[in-house]
Parts: C-alpha cells; structure tokens; sequence
C-alpha cells in the first residue's frame, strides 16, 4: 500500500520538475525515469549565478573528486534562488551502508546492510521502498554537510573576504555563513503527509497510531516519541483506575482497598483521601514505575529491530558539522578529520559546565527562598498597614517570582547551549546528550524546588495536595488550550485561504512556499513536558491519586494535538537514525529511583503512619530508621526487578546475536574468499 | 628469554616420550620434530586395551569423522593405564579463532586472530611462542570435551549397561561416568615451573610480581587473581598510613589530621581514637573504595588487551560440558546442540534457587539470634548458680553456634552447587556467576551479620570495635600460620624425600607422579577471603582505622604463600582465558555501595556528632534526616566519580575501536573479494 502512494507521489511531483533539467547520472543502475525531490537549498536572493552553478556543480561532482555525489535541479532557470536535490541509487545504498542500517535480507531476516552484498536485500531496485522517505533526506543531508574543501579555494561569485575555503573546511557551513545558503531543508510530500494525517490525527488514532508510516515518513525520532507517548497512554490505564477508586469509593465493588479508603476517608475527613489509599498508591506508584520503564525498554528494542536501527554505527561516523579542532588523522579510522582531545572536553565539562550548571541551580534556590521571605515580609506589612497600597503588594512576590524565573530560564536555556557547543562534542548524540542533561537538570530543579521544600521542609501534606491538583489543572486547560484550540483557529481561519491560493501557483512556487512554515523547534519542550509530569505521578501522587486520570486526559488530547502539529504547522524536519529514546530514556530511569525516596518520605509523613507512631509510643527516631530501612529494600528490589526483566524480548535478541554471530563468521572467513 | 626456555623444556620432556608412538600426522604445517606432551588422561587400571585403542583413534580422528583432531601418545605401550595428549598446528590455530583470541598482527599491534589469516600474525609458525601454555593446554582439554558421539555406538571393552553412548551424547563425561577416565589434568612443565617459581615467590616479588609469566604459564584466572591482589596491596599503603597516623598521632609532624586527632584523643580517652579522625576515617574510605574500584577497571581492561582476552567470543562458544536439554538446533549459531529453554532456568532461579538461599540466610539469623538468647540463659543461670557447670556452661553457646555455622556452611555449600548445576546454565561463565552469586550472600551474611548487628541495632561502637580487632589480629595468625608455616614445612620435611625417589624414576612416571597432587580447588576460597577483609575494611575500618595495616601486613604474607601454594601444592589447573575478574569484580562494586550507608551510619554514631547534637539541642530526628541527605548526596557523588572516570584507558578504547571498526570494514568488503 504504502509503494502505492510512493510511487503515485513521485509521478504527481515530479512531472513539474522538468525532467531534463536534473543531473544526467552515468551509472547504469542510478539511470531511473523520474527523480524523486527529496531536499531544497534555499539560497539568498543576491546570490550570482557562478555560484549557484558552482555549487551544483559540487553537488553533482563524484566524491572523488570531493563532491556529494547527488543529483541537483536548478529549479525554474539557472538565476533562480532554489536548488532542489536528490540522490542516485549508488549513493543511497553506500550511505545505508555507512550508517549500519539493517534491511530485510533476501530470508525474509533482517540484516545489516552491505553494498557489496546488495544484490541479496529485498526491494534493494527501487529505491522508494528500500529506504523510507525521511532515511532517504537524511542520507541527502548527511552527504551535503559532509562537503569538505579539497583544497585553500575562492568561492565563485562571493566577495573576497567572506569567499576563501580554507583547506578541509566545511563547504556547508561556510556558505551559510558567508549568507549564501539561506536554509536546507526536506521536502513534504503532500500526497503521503495527507494520506498519514487521515489515517493518523483525524481519526483520533490514540491507542493505535501508524507508528510505520510515522517512522517511514518522520524518521525514527519522531517515531520513537509517538511510540512512548502511546505506550505510556496504556500503561497510566492502571494508575487511573486506581486513583477513581481511591477517590470515589462506589458502595458495593471495590475490595478490600475501597473498604480501607473508606474507613479512611471516616477517619480523615479534611484530607479527602484515606490513609491506607495513601499507602495502597505509594507503593503502587514505586511498583509501576519500575514496571513501566523496563517494559518500554523491551518494546523500544523490538520497535528498533522492526525499524532495522539496532545497530547503527555511529561513533565511526564523520565528526558533527559543528565540531572543530586541529586537523589531524583519527587514530581509529585513520581519516583526516579535526581531532579534540578527550580530557580538554571532559576539563571543560568538569571545571566549567558543572559548576555554572550549579550556580544557576543555586539561583533557582535563591530564587525560592527570595520568594518566601518576600512574602513573609509584604504579609507583615499588609497586617501591620492595611491599606490598599499593600494589598496590591501582596501579589507582588508571586509576580517578581515568576518574572525572575522566567528570565533565569530562558538565560539558562542560552547558556546551557552555549556551554555544550563550547564542550565540542565529536559526536551528534554526545551533543544531544550533554545539552538535554543540562536543560533536564534545571528544568526539575525549577519545577520540583517547591514541591519538594514543602514535601520534605514544610512537611505539609494538604498544602502539597493543593499544589499539585492546581499545577494539574492550570496546565491540563492551558494545554487544552494551546494543543487542541490553536491549531483549530489556525486550521480553519488562517491557512485555509493561503492553501487555495497555493493551488494556482506553479508547484515550484509550492515547494518554495514550505519556507514559509517555520522550522520544526524539535521534541525538546514535549519530552520535557512529559517527563515533569510524570515526575508528578511518580514522586508525589500519593497525596493526590487523580494525578494519572488527569495525566491520562492530557495525554489524549496531546498525541493528536502533537501529531497535527508535525504534520501541518511546521517545515519537515531532518531525522537521523536512531535505535532508542536516548538520554530521555535514562531521565525517565533517574525519576524511577528519587521516586522510591519520595513515596517512603510521604508515606512516612501520612496521618496514619503519624497516628501509629502516637499510640504505639514508637519514637520518630525510629520510625525513621525504619523508613530508611524500607527505602534501601525497595531499592535492591526495583535493582532485582530491573534485572529481572530482560531488556530485551528473546526473539530480539536472538536475532541479534543471529546477526552478530554471522558477521563474526563471515570475518573469518573472509580472507579465504579471496 | 621465555621462549629459550620453551624449546628447552620441549626437548627434556620429549625425550623421554617415545617420539614414534605420537600420532602421525599429515597436514603438513602440523609435521614437527617435537611434540610437547600437554595433558595426562589417567585410565582405571582396569581398563581393556581395546577401549584405550578406541579412544585414542577417538582422539586422533580429524573433525569431519567426530574426533578431536589432537594427537595422542599411549605411554609405555597399549596396557598402560594414561594417554598423553598433545595438539598439532592446524587444531591450536583454529581453536585460536573460535576462542576470539587477539594475537600479536605484524604491524605489531593486538588484532583478533583469524585462521585464514594466520600468515601476518607474528610467531604463527612457533606454536609454543604464539600461544601460551594455559592456553594450549585449555584448547586440548576444550576439543577432549566437545567430543560428542556422532551414532548410538557402544564403548569397545565396556560392559553392556555403562557402555552404550546415545547419538550426540558427549564422550568424556560418559567415560568418567563409566569409570573408564578417572582425571584429566594438563601437565606441569618442571622447568619453566621452576623459573617461574625462583622469579616469583623465592625471591617475596609482592610489589612486582612476574604477571606475564604467570599468565603464560596458569592462565588468565590465576593472573588476574595475583594482579588484583598485588594491585590491592599497592592501593593498601594510603589507608594505612592514615590508620597508623590517626592512631599514633606523632609529636610535631602530622599537620591538621594529627592536631585534631591529638585534640580527640584528649577529650576521648576511652575510645582510643578521636573522633575527628573517626570522620576523617569514614570519609576517606569512602572515597577510597570508589576510586580504588575505579582504577582497578582501567588496569583490568588494559590488562585483558595485554593478553588478547578482550574479545572473546564465549557467547558463541560450545556450551558447557554439564548442560543438558533437548537435542535441537540453536537458532543463533545454527549448529545442532542440546536446548534448554531461558524462561525455564529464570523460574528455576525466581521460584526454587532464590527462596532456597533465602532460607539459608534466615538460618543465620535465626543462629545469631540464638547465640544471644543462649548467652543471656546461661549469663542469668550462671549468676544464680555460679558452680563450676555452669561456668563451663557459659562457653557452651559460642560452641554450638560454632557448630551449627560450620554445619550451615556445610551444607549451604552443598546446596549452593547443586541448585547451580540443576539451573542448567548454557555457558561457564553464567555457571559460574550464579554459583558464586549463592555462596558470597551467604558468606557476607555469616561473616557481616554479627558486626552489623552491634553496629546497627546495639549502636555499641566500642564493642564493634574490639569486635572487629580481634577477628582481624586472629585472623592475621590464622592465615600466617596457614600460608608461611605450612608450606615451609611441607616443603622442608615431606616433599623433599619424595622428589628424590622421583628423580630415579621414569619420565613416564614423572608426569604421572603429577597426579598424586591434590587437584587445585580454584580461588574461590582466596576471593572470598579477599572480599570479607576488603569488607572490614570499606564498611568499619572508622572506627577501627589499623585494619588497613593489619590487612596490608596480611597481603604481604599471602601472596608469597598464594604463589608457593600454586606453583608446588596442587596439580597445574586448567585456566579458561577470560577479560576480567567476571563477577568477583561485580561484588567488589556492591560492598563499595554499602560502604557508603554503613560509613555514614558509623558517622551518626560517633561520639563528636552526638556530643554536638546535645549541646546544640537538636533533636536526634532532624539529625538522622541530615545523615540521610548525606548518604545520598555522597551516593551521588560515587556515582558522578564512577560516570568520570572511564573504565578504560584511552589507548586500550583506541585499540579495541580500531578492531572494531576494522572488522566492520572488512565485514563490508568481504563480498567484494570474491
């Protein structure tokens, strides 16, 4: 099916492209009627026409002779600002190679691919079901910002200062900067975007998304979200239930835990929850958590074994666009590329990253301490004075907070970025690692700062419980707000006359018009999004067990609302490979353990526990011992518990080792082949 | 220099075995002058010459007909009661390859060894240079134990019913099930024994002992047993210069640590020891277990790429002689192998293994608590009665207890090895891991659970104190007695007299004489040795800071003893080559974990902190809360130091990336060279 709309997408787009105009590519096997558009060169409008030839000429050229080996489209004329790219059969298949993709091998087994065994991969003819659309940009990408100068060089048609490559400097990165390159970026593919919307956001698909067609058209990071998101959205099915039924106990139905809650809520009428539904959700929350994160990881694994990414080869890969160093021979590669020493970067992350990382944790401290002694002081004021003057001063701590912590953020965000390109990492995922760790950091620090200093100072259940329901609530309608009535407005209001007017346009002019959409920010602020709320679930919502019925509600509104968003209101973005959620996955795993000491804490703190204490006579230095006595067991079981289950189905795994059995057989081998 | 003595040695022993009565081989890379016996199969006496005919044609049979492929040698002549078993060039190389051995390439660097090739690895022609004795030796003993019969046939010359081998069934076992081989042992080399012994412990080499030699001769298990502990001993001199400084605070000398240890000691007399230095103590260890761990990973590993172990292919290897399952063919390698299904061991290990060890672990409790119970009974009764019976009744507790733990052992040991080998795991080294898993919880628990009970319940430092001095300073004669004494007057007034007779005797007899040694018993008994010592050291030394200097005192005696102990005492062992310390390494890491609860509970405890909660009037609560937030802010930093300091080198990562990427290139081209 989804050959079918290939195919009938590229007939659709390429007949407006005049054929002639493309590349005349001299292999036999990259010779193909149409040619697929699959990335556009956005270059500034003053640019001169030597340059433009002389980058297409580069883009065209073989790499031997330091091109990309790619096929280029001037566009309209030769005086035109755009330069739409694609790739020969040859190029995708050795850049397959090169990232340790695996592909359906002619046993119907997945298999890492190789060039020189292509001949044996399913569908390795046709280029449009071998690779998917978003491998095959990447691949485009991947090639451009890997153009390397030869040699020193003018840059035709650019004036002298900003014109001269120096030897082995990057041609991409270069041309941006001297303005010639205005954006690179992937094209939709209008038929198939639709054809995915219908079957994706307009059916409200939330328990089954079209995680293939995802992956094959967004690329595997994206996948990988929706992936979590749904899965994440079954596994909060158990929570949910539990937390309706702690809170609203029906008469008949409901065991043991709603005769508990019942008593409970007797006893404890002010709290509106039991104490043994207090205890009963704490060690639940502790339980699924664990739960939870292992059997993402195995179905993470089957999803990267499905998606042939299990066994990509990034560290040998060609350094990031943005890394620099002195120009020297990679001793395990043995490439010419810039080189950076291990220990500088690790001086740099040791002596400088950590501690401003620290001083702006430091500053959000402050910041919240800032907070209570203004309050403390204008409550004076106000009691001692007031006047109206003061009863407007009263709001004016929360008000200087907010700004305060506003500003600091979005301070934090630019340093924190600053910080890891000034770290020049070699590799994309080190980059991405060392960024998201840092932004991660703050952003609990910022969120949870409060939360904890009344969970673990104030030692005030009920304020906590206020806190978290109204931090629930604000954010679930300002969600709603932002996730399913803006793209509403912006659906039916804005972009409906745009689109008409777009239809009489050449479909150059279309392709252009993907400009105007603004780039996709990436999945940054959704993962952030959701792992603090799943910092609420984990660490606190035993005091206050709806936390996953609300969760649950925004996340069926989100998955929709996300998945619109992709497709109709930003630029397709470039995706690499990728076999997990990478550093997110690790967050999750870090929230897992503080939320055994939270849930022990809080359990320590419950009115029943308290009460117990009281009568029995037990002294809190005790029962503390104990506490921390239980907290260290729960931890060696959640240790047993992750060991437990295998990170990996079985059959992922044998397949694996299938795979690495075979290299390894086929390597010894391979000289007597000779 | 080795190699001198190699080829010395060859000729000596050769000598002696009729060169005609080898095996006669035909490939022509295997045709030598000398063939070097390597491992003694010792017959019953009672065996026919027609089962000893059929076993040695077993022996010598090319792969492709079900045999070995070594070569074997009858000893005297066809009714003698041992084989002597040697390998021939082509079946060394090959298993050389299986092992994922790396070898010396000839641009000198390590690289993976592959048979077909062998001709640019360097001394590929000299067997007795290109692989190590142990290594030689485990291959013949590895293609002895894979030896499987290829049809249901029954042994020549052995009675009807122990007779009958079933199709696939493995030979060896079956003949020592049958009685017909009563041992396989690998033959001690006199010569380089000697050498190596004169290098080693003759002249007390602790600081530098002879690691290559060691490994060349005993294999990796033996080296990387004497290269921890020689590691461990080096790591040793810090701790124990602060004990020694904390305890005899030296007028003038000593700086800050000595003023205030001076000061404590005043203000403290009882204890012994000030209490600035308890904390002193306690932190330091802390932090030294860590950084200890750490560095032993980085010297490990580059150990293993030393030795060319660091890429063994285990996974894939043959499984282990024990294991047993349905005949099938395993969907990884493809070859056709007895099957045991995962899932069915993990139920075993989940719902049989662990309650089993967990009961065993009650037991010791359940022993202790009757120890106290027991004490006081007879204390009170004593007191009442106070006769001469009831004064001899007073140590009657100590001595069951000492009973029934020696009882326990016992049986627990028993249990331990049976429950493991009813696991039924594929690979040795998962064999061995569970194995070792079981005894060392049960050892920590009866070696731990007393000096955890004063310290955590009783919270009686100074008890703990002479607790843990008197187990140390007995332990210390114990273990000089045992390790100095002993083999001095072995070797002095028992061995001396026989190895007279020997020298009179045949060659023949010499090699068999090896047999009237005891077999080694492995390390085991040295590792957990070494891991309860490294306890009282990481988990109590703060109050008790001379243990680092009793322990330190201690390794200077055992690793002379350890080497005399080996190299004269027992039998040669075979040595499977491994990449580390495997799971006694893993144990090291869990004792460093809780090291950080035990140090930062001693600390509550000390007698400075509780003295200043006092004057400051806080409440014994809100101190324990800060003692928590310690032990996780310092589990943290354990954690960020281990994250730091990488687990190898940066020139072993270079290395093993640059294997790794080779083949990966080659992997890609192997298609090409056809």
């Amino acid at each position: 099916m989804m050959s079918l709309e290939d195919k009938g997408s590229v007939q659709t787009q390429t007949k407006v492209l005049s054929q002639g105009c493309w590349t005349q590519v001299s292999c036999p096997c990259c010779v193909s009627k149409q040619v697929e558009p699959l990335v556009l060169i956005q270059l500034s409008d003053s640019v001169q026409p030597v340059t433009k030839r002389w980058l297409i000429s580069l883009i065209e050229a073989s790499k031997r002779h330091g091109g990309a080996a790619l096929l280029a489209h001037p566009g309209e004329d030769e005086c035109g600002n755009v330069i739409v790219v694609s790739a020969p059969r040859c190029t995708l298949l050795r850049a397959t190679e090169d990232l340790g993709l695996c592909k359906k091998y002619r046993n119907e087994e997945m298999a890492s691919f190789s060039y020189h065994d292509r001949d044996n991969f399913t569908n390795v003819d046709d280029m449009q079901e071998f690779l998917t659309l978003a491998e095959r940009q990447y691949i485009v990408k991947n090639e451009l910002d890997s153009l390397q100068a030869q040699k020193k060089q003018r840059i035709p048609g650019v004036p002298e200062a900003p014109g001269v490559l120096e030897a082995w400097e990057n041609i991409c990165q270069k041309l941006v900067r001297a303005g010639v390159i205005k954006d690179i970026f992937p094209l939709h593919d209008q038929q198939r975007l639709n054809d995915l919307g219908r079957r994706w956001y307009s059916k409200k698909q939330i328990w089954r998304q079209p995680l293939d067609a995802i992956q094959s058209y967004f690329g595997g990071t994206m996948a990988f979200y929706f992936s979590f998101l749904q899965f994440y959205t079954w596994a909060l099915i158990p929570p949910a239930f539990l937390g309706l039924v702690l809170t609203f106990p029906l008469p008949g139905g409901g065991g043991v835990v709603k005769e508990q809650a019942r008593k409970g809520v007797m006893e404890e009428e002010d709290y509106g929850l039991s104490v043994s539904g207090h205890m009963v959700q704490a060690v639940f929350s502790m339980l699924w958590s664990t739960v939870f994160i292992e059997f993402w990881k195995r179905r993470s694994s089957s999803l990267s074994h499905r998606w042939g990414t299990w066994h990509l080869t990034e560290r040998f890969a060609e350094p990031r666009p943005g890394f620099h160093g002195t120009l020297g021979i990679n001793p395990v590669t043995g490439r010419l590329e810039p080189l950076f020493p291990e220990w500088q970067r690790q001086l740099r992350v040791g002596l400088v990253s950590f501690p401003l990382v620290g001083l702006f944790l430091g500053l959000v401290v402050l910041g919240m301490t800032g907070l209570y002694h203004g309050e403390a002081l204008v409550q004076g004021f106000h009691q001692d004075s007031g006047s109206l003057f003061s009863g407007v001063l009263l709001y004016m701590p929360s008000i200087a907070h907010t700004v305060y912590t506003t500003i600091l953020k979005n301070v934090y965000h630019a340093v924190a970025m600053q910080l890891t390109k000034w770290e020049n990492h070699r590799e994309e995922s080190s980059f991405q690692n060392h960024h998201i760790t840092k932004v991660l950091l703050f952003t609990f620090f910022n969120n949870f700062a409060v939360l904890f200093h009344i969970a673990f100072y104030k030692q005030d259940l009920p304020l906590l419980r206020k806190r978290l329901a109204s931090l629930l609530i604000l954010n679930q309608l300002v969600n709603q707000c932002t996730e399913v009535v803006v793209p509403f407005i912006v659906d039916r209001f804005l972009s409906a006359p745009q689109k008409k007017k777009q239809e009489d346009d050449l479909e150059m002019d279309k392709l252009r018009a993907q400009r105007r959409l603004p780039p996709f920010p990436g999945l940054f602020a959704e993962y952030i999004e959701l792992l603090v709320k799943f910092g609420y679930l984990s660490l606190f919502s035993c005091v206050y067990p709806l936390t996953a019925v609300l969760l649950l509600l925004n996340n069926i509104t989100e998955i929709p609302g996300d998945a619109y968003k992709i497709c109709k209101l930003f630029r397709k973005p470039f995706s690499a490979p990728v076999s997990n959620m990478g550093v997110w996955q690790t967050a999750f795993e870090v929230l897992r353990f503080v939320s055994i000491m939270s849930n022990c804490w809080l359990l320590l703190l419950s009115p029943h526990v308290q009460e117990f204490c009281l009568e029995g006579g037990i002294s809190g230095k005790n029962i503390i011992l104990v506490a921390i006595l239980v907290e260290h067991v729960l931890i060696l079981v959640k240790m047993i518990l992750a060991f437990m289950i295998p990170d990996e189905p079985d059959w992922v795994r044998i397949k694996r080792e299938q795979i690495e059995f075979n290299s390894m057989q086929a390597l010894g081998k391979q000289v007597r082949m000779i």
